[in-house]
């Protein structure tokens, strides 16, 4: 179990069940983790929630029913919490649930339910249900929620993003000459779990030399060799919350080029933060970044966007990306509490690459830079 | 990118290819990255892959360009890969696509689209495609193929399996009074990474003392205790591949109680695999281990099933569990080929737990074990 208080996951079963009001929903079924999570503190991995203006039905498996019984009585139990044991499958007992309530309007998430259990779903209830019963679709309703962090996520990120900072302080002193990336990925993540992270965010990128040109690069037997750039990407999971950080390093004197992109790459990430604020455009800031790359004939070897939101997920709204012609959105503008990555990179097939991430939290005024490590160019 | 031969490849595409004629598609739609990985070698986390008769359509993003056009020429490469590079998001790419190919009967797979994404899709290629195109749900096209393991996989599966065992061997002695299970998870995955995997194939399971009453427990700050049972669950991924091991061993000379209990699962576990030859069927291998529980009293100690398939997942087909009277099954019996877990276990609220796991491959005449370490309990 998660530790949010239980006030805040009052608040936050609140605000869902305005938009099941207003999109005179019955009910919700919730089949997301991250959002269940959000909901309930529940960290287990499997759960399905039926939300109703009045209850919280929560189904879940055998393995659960101790630790749910234990988060009784603390103070970051989920209030209304009505627990489902499962009989046969989730989705029977879903299912059993659904027809036995008698709800009318069911929404469900539709980014979050695959083809063949709607399907399932749908038959089963027309089977057993109500006459009138219906599965309707919904869009984001709990990640609309989500995107906007509460003051006690506020206060775990900026924790979570204090203890990578540390981390990252330390993390040149792995990369050495003649050391296998792989190795130096197993020492970042040891110093990411001495931290007091649960566990790393995402499987640590260590991308040296060529390699480095490559933004998703899985470490290797490829040995840090005198010359390299080194992009050295990792992450971790804080009382359930994800931070994220990047940063470039050179073994030796960086070269002319190596420098000259560097401080492009962090003349971008300057000039991303300073676009930062509420009522901001997220193209904007991407644009900032991209900008400042492309006035220093970078533009294309930039091609990933800025920077993603930071959560319960390590990769979720806001997208800090480019703008694009085919897609409409209600959710342009920043606002205050989004956390989200900032995080230009110049890749150069055949050369190397350079990325350098930082975390920051959007605030009523401004900006709050949540990682606080040095940007300048680190030569070991 | 993984290593099956390319001939290998050819064959799995074939398989599918079989069921494409069958089922009257003109094109399959592979959105689910396992799947994908088994029919090209492509480990990234992005692709969709469209498969017709004659050519094999590879949508990815330019993050895995160069990976993509190094692996040309090996003898892993994909065999008629024509690769598409994303423009826009993915499924924008995806409908242009399928509009400009006039493909008509389009199946897609109803166990790995979400509701949101094949709707998008289905109205997309309404405006776009052909009048008559059509978007035509499939189950389990790609895994069907997948459960049988082809030599290439029985050879990496049980190369994976002898290291893991190596691991298994090695593990008691992280296991000393005083230390944090945390900790010990720690050392496991150490030793994991250290047998060559390239990660642990799930979240390592320490769980001591009352905590072995949880089968899915998160090691945590617990220290380990005199007359602790300790339950270890770790895995790791080779070349792709998943194997999974739990032994389960005592802090000191084990009482009376531990000793009957575990007795009864190491039997249980014998008893399971010695059910195990092709044309058995699932369920009967289940209720080997069940009813031997059952017969030491132990019956409503063990809540999961008896095992799950291994192979590019972690848990896949076939699942070695109770037959549900609710759930028609065109599946029941096991063939040579297939790869799967034994892992009965008991778990006594209060008291602690007791789970054993090998990994066992189902050859032509019957079975062939393929995690090799000791099952007598362990005094440590």
């Amino acid at each position: 179990m998660s530790h949010a208080p239980s006030l805040a996951l009052s608040r936050r079963q609140q605000i869902v069940r305005e938009s099941l009001a207003s999109n005179a929903l019955d009910a919700l079924v919730i089949t997301s983790l991250p959002n269940i999570l959000y909901l309930t503190n529940f960290t287990g991995s499997s759960a399905i929630v039926v939300l109703t203006a009045e209850q919280l039905f929560f189904i879940t498996d055998f393995r659960y029913l101790t630790v749910l019984s234990e988060a009784c009585g603390t103070p970051h139990e989920c209030p209304g919490m009505e627990v489902v044991t499962v009989e046969g499958s989730y989705d029977t007992t879903l299912a059993e649930q659904l027809a036995l309530r008698r709800w009318r309007r069911i929404g469900f998430e539709a980014a979050h339910l695959t083809v063949d259990r709607y399907r399932w779903l749908t038959a089963t209830l027309a089977a057993k249900g109500p006459k009138d019963a219906e599965l309707v679709g919904t869009e984001r309703v709990v990640e609309r929620a989500r995107v906007r962090k509460d003051p006690y996520e506020i206060a775990t990120l900026r924790e979570a993003a204090r203890r990578l900072s540390i981390v990252a302080s330390a993390v040149p002193a792995d990369v050495r000459r003649g050391v296998a990336e792989r190795d130096v990925a197993l020492a970042i993540d040891r110093r990411v779990r001495q931290a007091g992270f649960e566990r790393p965010a995402f499987e640590t990128i260590v991308a040296s030399g060529p390699h480095a040109a490559l933004p998703h690069a899985r470490p290797g037997e490829r040995t840090i060799t005198e010359g390299d750039l080194v992009v050295l990407d990792f992450g971790g999971v804080y009382d359930s919350y994800c931070v994220d950080l990047t940063r470039t390093v050179s073994v030796g004197p960086a070269a002319q080029r190596a420098r000259e992109v560097y401080a492009a790459v962090r003349e971008a990430r300057d000039r991303a933060i300073d676009a930062v604020a509420p009522g901001r455009s997220r193209f904007e800031i991407d644009a900032a970044a991209r900008e400042t790359l492309g006035r220093h004939g970078l533009a294309e070897a930039f091609g990933h966007g800025t920077g993603h939101g930071l959560g319960l997920e390590v990769h979720e709204d806001p997208r800090i990306s480019k703008r694009r012609a085919d897609v409409d959105t209600d959710d342009e503008y920043v606002e205050s509490g989004m956390v989200f990555t900032i995080e230009p990179g110049a890749y150069l097939p055949g050369w190397g690459g350079v990325r350098i991430e930082d975390d920051v939290l959007v605030t009523d005024n401004g900006v709050e830079v949540l990682t606080d490590v040095t940007t300048e160019l680190i030569e070991i």
